[in-house]
């Protein structure tokens, strides 16, 4: 996108209507329509306090690149008990919408679920229009910005189902925001997590073994890329376990703090 | 849902125009809203020849069973040189909004795809509420009706990708309609695939290896589904290459035929 300004879209709900707004500071400058359509800024300005945060998108489609950091995919493999085996390409993956909350809403973790449940910090890039066969010189055109993704997992039903359903899927699991950041340099990028405070990971955001741009270009020669589909980049480290009562949030420097409080299910 | 009359619902374009209608034999009564959120007949009358079908809904889920016909999992390992191996639970996958086309659309096969582009004849299962723990018992009550999928596969990028996403995700590879059946005796169906109007698969419908009821209680365990979702239930046997200026239907009886021309991209 254009280079310039640095613009903050935000998504809130204030007395049961739905709407996108400019942030600002603390302030929201509301909007009729939307980043995706086009949108007209209006006179209403509300105050980020009295306003409840939502996804900043509900996507039509939600990509994750999965396996994209050479740490994580080693410490992953230990735990696995087998080889570690880096990507040779950016063959994306998928996660469900049932899954996404809000910046402050509750990760609630299934009351059978084991004790492996776990974050994943990840940056997000938010399409902001549709777009086919991109070169991965021309890649970034179609992003509208960058959010925050939270890849939350429990390991033992990662190694044990067929597929990532509910390991990954499971309602509540991918809180993702808090808004989405026009204006980001890549490069500059750290991506840290803190659980009930203390930082238990930080990484480089772009130190990927496949970058945004050579995803958005290989997926774009099958793939429509459509405005409002995001794609999860992956997470590094060896990320540690959850608990009820924990607070986990995920810094991206530039972007912002996606904070979300965890409990257990109680059937 | 309730049993009683068939009703099939419609999903179409008229002038630019999308709307939900009630399709009696080859006449649509129109109506205001849609089956989900709640709709009023109109005294608009379409006939069938006049609009352009659409995808019967746009999921915000859209989930597949994968492998879920024993003949079609021997029959694939086969052909992946491994051995067969069973679905050991119900555990669900995904496809992609971005793949979705109707009845009638072109299936376009990428310019560097391989020969090995196949149908898969598949029931599909709409969700017409939201609903969270079903028993096995109750949770047919939340499908509003049943329709029909083509889960077209490239054999090659599915057995060399990381993951299914160009294999099964291409643009233009899941077509889906014609329309929703709200009545149908899963018992009784048999879905048909004809390449060409040369039946190539015949297979009862309701053979399957964990059945509608039994993959949405066990989804909804972890999983909200909402109104709109779709579930596609798997195929069987050893479906047949598909190549350029091929004609693919698949039927199912009660329900209707899904019908889509195949031609290779020209870059």
């Amino acid at each position: 996108m254009a280079k310039g300004k640095t613009m903050r879209w935000i998504r809130y709900e204030r007395n049961g209507e739905k709407a996108y707004g400019i942030l600002e500071g603390d302030s929201i400058v509301e909007v009729k329509g939307d980043p995706f359509a086009g949108y007209e800024k209006s006179r209403t300005m509300r105050s980020l306090k009295e306003v409840k945060v939502l996804v900043p998108v509900e996507p039509r489609n939600f990509y994750a690149a999965g396996l994209n950091y050479a740490g994580h995919v080693i410490e992953m493999a230990k735990k696995h008990g087998t080889e570690p085996d880096l990507p040779k390409a950016a063959d994306i993956g998928y996660r469900a919408n049932n899954a996404l909350i809000a910046d402050g809403e509750a990760i609630v973790i299934p009351a059978d679920a084991g004790e492996e449940v776990q974050y994943e910090g990840e940056l997000v890039a938010v399409i902001g229009r549709k777009a086919k066969h991109l070169s991965e010189k021309d890649a970034l055109s179609c992003v509208l910005g960058y959010t925050i993704g939270n890849d939350v997992s429990e390991r033992g039903w990662q190694r044990k189902d067929r597929t990532l359903w509910r390991a990954k899927n499971t309602d509540t699991f991918k809180p993702m925001g808090p808004w989405i950041e026009t204006e980001v340099d890549l490069d500059k990028l750290e991506t840290i997590v803190r659980v009930n405070g203390a930082e238990t990971e930080r990484f480089k955001t772009n130190s990927m073994v496949f970058g945004v741009a050579q995803f958005l270009s290989r997926m774009s020669r099958y793939l429509t890329l459509y405005p409002g589909d995001v794609v999860w980049m992956g997470t590094e480290g060896a990320p540690q376990n959850l608990k009820s009562g924990d607070l986990c949030e995920i810094e991206i420097e530039g972007i912002g703090v996606l904070s979300n409080p965890v409990r257990r299910e109680v059937l």
